[in-house]
């Protein structure tokens, strides 16, 4: 019998002796080695903080306390000891259980996670929320040294300094981010690290510890001798955090006793901890960076499933063959090294790529410099990281025209990471951007030609938007606005990127069933009359625009915009997409098929309009 | 003959000697003391900064070198001295010169400048353009210590950190950012400023300086002791940037000495320099608040020209009164208490008011906080600016469906701020978010009412949306999604805010030529299902949407979409908005004529649409 199989809460945690604790730890690890190897998920992250969430849940008490995770990947733990275990095995599966915080799952989860940085602000919001209204409740926010790059976590800090505010920051530190961490805040933490001040630290605390019953008193009368000798000078005390540490983050005594002390000194407190990525399982220990998030691999050797070559993949491909003849070519990314497939240009091209850290909006105002002096700046970025970015691209790109080439990766659905990571708002915020072009490739080919194209064709901003994932049957490339795919009399079928796949589909279907439908691929979402659209369902008299995105903003508005202002009128319509609500987490063929994007879909409105108006005639 | 009038370029301001150039320091200030007196614009900000200008201009190039300005607000002196002293009474009026920097009006302005926290990312993209294409110019960032409460900034710092780069940042610290400084950064300046260790620098630096010839030399040998002994150990310091400073920011010849240094030392410089705001103008030192951004005023008294009461103010007010009767109320400012009229409210309230700083991200992270723990968080801040804020709304409101309140002031056409402060996107991006209201009052009344409702009525995120300015002919309340205003025949005009003024105004010109049009006032633009407005539009045949707002996502196509999914065909349809272009400064009735949405133009579009459709008939 496994002590795991009898944890169901917090308080279930705090019952615990000590050698109970450290056998958990090894349950849990092997538990997580076996689970995400079959759901696939988060797993050097999770195992390097095992220790470090079980010290938390012995001080804290989650379902009243508000436990804030920062990106949230690193919430297995967490999970599995307050009440989903069982459910675990369905861990980012469609109806399962979350790869992220979600506090429609347990009131464990006090708050949403997916986007880094954030913890902070709202721990604070939180924390001034509990002082405000009178209310007993401790708040804590754990913080990667990754999502510490990030300029919104550089704005909680200072503002949870200035607060007073009770509160404790955990600063679980690992020394790299998703992949390799960059920037300032990764040489200061490297400096803490090393600090021979901080030697004695563990040696105090022993002492200290011994005494937790007059720990506070302790820590009131000499805070000023305390902030002068142990503290030490650095970013978080200057600021007006309280710091502490660094703690080993897996001496689960230590961790108890630090948390315990930061949460009773009752100000904003700073508690530094150093964690090991991928603790206690060989492979993800020696690679954290190919262990981060995976797909099914063997729990014994390591091994991944292989998977197929994807967009991302192609993009780094042709990134380096374009830079080859172009040294103007230069790529940035924001600790996405590896999601964004740029392994390869950051090897072959070191002094021309550049990793901004967690700091999407660094790296769109970085490349307006670069670009208004003459390079040609390519940010690889995923499409709901982008959103980060958006004031940047207005600001620093447009208002000046600026040639700035944007990869935007997981354009669209992505699947199992579900809501907080679905690109389904791209088109509707790049379209508002003024000159941005937006670029749909549907074939790998495509994405060549298209990044070829943006390189050196397009003047402005450019965006080169795909989707997770690789090709389906269409191969072919267009470089074209619009291109009339297939020709038909019934409907039409305006599309773009890979959705160009379930429109084949579809027509296929539809030509069983005796119906003709065109199909209209589109090769830029803006800027684009749509005149090839629009003739074409003035020829058909229906449309169907089927999309993956959210309905504000969409392509399908936009032609019908446009039809308005030509004085076209098309009979019958019909805009398909994700609409105005929010996409849960699942594979994109089951959240296609929800929404009704999928090529049934698509084929069954198709005959429905087709059908209803043959009635009517 | 004033020695300003000599001046022309960079290179005027090197000929100068010492007295001179204290002259010239004179007659700067009384020009724009005088000039802005008749023009308005940023006062206090500008005769902060002339010595430091000048300074930059005798170490510095403009028109080779690169100088970001980071707001941008404080290039006046820049301007003056480049070229642009004849234009400067043209000075934020329509077809004259911008407030802020504009590479358009001369190759002296390296970038663009209007949103904060910016210019070091850009100055980094440039410095390694620089650097990559083997050009020859120097970098140089300056920004206040009111843009350094931005996360962006940081970001910025900790990337050209450990970028080694050479470039220098110049700290502004003027002690307050637009309002009063706030936050961990303030309290790191305020250190730094008064840390004994520094009191010795002037000392050793007129020593040093005294042998600029072998500055290099010496700075290159020295480096680690000077890192040691002289350059602080402080955030900057840490993060690897090395630190100069701090230099009183009113000697030109202390901050040419500086600057030169900071140059030569070919390494990511910061040099922090201590300025007055309003300095040598006994009014705006006295209030720098009150003067830093002003209209017409008296220039030997100071007395401002009386303004009208606006929605802000309004808002402010009616946000007090609401807060006495529900204690969960609080507002949330981004550095904007002045701007956004809150300051009764942080007079009244000052536990449940907070200002972030400039620092969008963090006060709509930190609201969502608030919201999710029962505060009822009003976050006031002018539409530009949230676009910083558009991936939090989404993320840690949206997908949370938390109830914080949006006052977005500033929205449509700001008048003389020009392009990079118009509020015309938010139609657009707030569109875009799941399960937002959006609220859009016409009158101070419809603005109370709404932000009751808002506050008390809605559910999930709900933004209420004003513009700069006061209200019009249109004085009445009415909470419908739907109003019709006027009823007619000919013609439908749709509109919301306070372009209903507008549509009323065109309504009379029509009817005084036969026209009779009906008016539909949104009270909401988002959630509407519009059914009047199509109503409407169906019955009369023709559609004129007037907006103040960019082209993509307007309420125009919102409609289209929505009668489309109706099966709804309006035969003639206008949409009138801002296009798909850039907005320049004037007075908001001179861009609405140029974009076609005063009143004339949407009698002039009604007229002709009805027309056409009166002779093909």
């Amino acid at each position: 019998m496994r002590i795991l199989d009898d944890i169901h809460t917090s308080a279930d945690i705090k019952e615990l002796n000590s050698e109970q604790l450290h056998t958990l730890c090894d349950e849990l690890r092997a538990f997580e080695i076996d689970s995400i190897s079959r759901t696939g998920g988060h797993l050097a992250s999770n195992l390097g903080t095992v220790e470090l969430t079980l010290a938390i849940h012995r001080v804290y008490d989650s379902a009243r306390d508000r436990i804030i995770f920062d990106v949230g990947h690193q919430s297995y733990t967490h999970k599995i000891i307050t009440g989903r275990k069982e459910a675990f095995p369905t861990l980012r599966q469609y109806g399962g259980l979350s790869g992220f915080p979600k506090p429609y799952e347990s009131d464990d989860d006090a708050f949403i996670a997916g986007h880094a940085s954030n913890s902070v602000s709202v721990a604070l919001g939180m924390a001034r929320a509990r002082t405000l209204l009178g209310a007993d409740y401790d708040v804590l926010a754990l913080i990667g040294d990754g999502a510490l790059t990030g300029g919104l976590a550089y704005e909680g800090l200072a503002n949870a300094a200035a607060s007073g505010e009770p509160m404790v920051i955990v600063l679980n530190d690992n020394n790299m981010s998703i992949s390799e961490n960059v920037g300032g805040m990764a040489q200061l933490l490297q400096t803490l690290r090393i600090k021979p001040g901080y030697i004695n630290f563990k040696k105090w605390f022993r002492s200290v510890s011994r005494h937790t019953r007059c720990v506070y008193d302790f820590v009131h009368k000499t805070k000023e001798w305390l902030k002068a000798r142990i503290l030490p000078n650095n970013v978080f005390g200057e600021m007006g955090l309280y710091y502490l540490g660094p703690v080993d983050g897996h001496n689960l005594e230590q961790l108890e006793n630090a948390l315990r002390l930061a949460r009773d000194m009752e100000k904003p407190v700073l508690l530094h901890v150093l964690t090991k990525k991928g603790k206690g399982c060989s492979y993800a220990e020696a690679h954290p960076d190919k262990y981060h998030g995976v797909g099914c691999y063997d729990p014994v050797s390591g091994e991944l499933a292989p998977v197929g070559i994807s967009f991302s993949d192609k993009a780094g491909e042709y990134l380096c063959r374009l830079a080859e003849s172009d040294p103007r070519v230069v790529v940035i990314t924001a600790a996405m090294t590896g999601g964004t497939g740029t392994e390869c240009f950051a090897a072959k091209y070191p002094k021309r790529f550049f990793d901004t850290g967690i700091a999407e909006g660094n790296a769109v105002s970085m490349s307006a410099g670069m670009a208004k002096q003459g390079l040609l700046p390519v940010f690889a970025v995923y499409s709901s990281f982008l959103q980060r970015s958006y004031d940047m691209l207005i600001h620093d790109v447009s208002l000046l025209g600026l040639h700035v080439v944007l990869c935007v990766d997981r354009a669209g659905l992505v699947g199992s990471d579900g809501e907080t990571h679905h690109g389904v708002f791209d088109i509707s915020y790049l379209g508002s951007v003024p000159g941005m072009t937006v670029l749909c490739p549907a074939s790998f080919r495509e994405l060549h030609d298209m990044l070829e194209h943006a390189l050196h064709s397009v003047s402005g901003p450019v965006a080169v938007r795909y989707p997770r994932g690789g090709e389906g049957r269409y191969t072919d490339s267009s470089m074209s606005e619009e291109t009339v795919l297939r020709e038909g009399k019934d409907l039409t079928i305006v599309c773009y990127g890979t959705m160009v796949n379930e429109a084949l589909d579809a027509a296929d279907t539809l030509a069983l069933e005796g119906y003709s439908a065109e199909i209209v691929k589109l090769g830029a979402a803006f800027p684009n009359a749509y005149d090839l659209s629009i003739a074409s369902a003035m020829k058909t008299g229906r449309l169907i625009v089927p999309e993956e995105v959210c309905r504000a903003g969409c392509i399908g508005s936009a032609i019908l915009m446009r039809a308005a202002e030509k004085g076209c009128e098309i009979p019958q319509v019909r805009l398909l997409n994700l609409g105005e609500g929010i996409v849960t987490h699942g594979t994109v063929a089951q959240l296609r098929r929800d929404f009704g994007i999928d090529a049934a879909a698509i084929a069954r409105t198709a005959a429905e309009i087709c059908g209803r108006e043959t009635e009517a005639e």
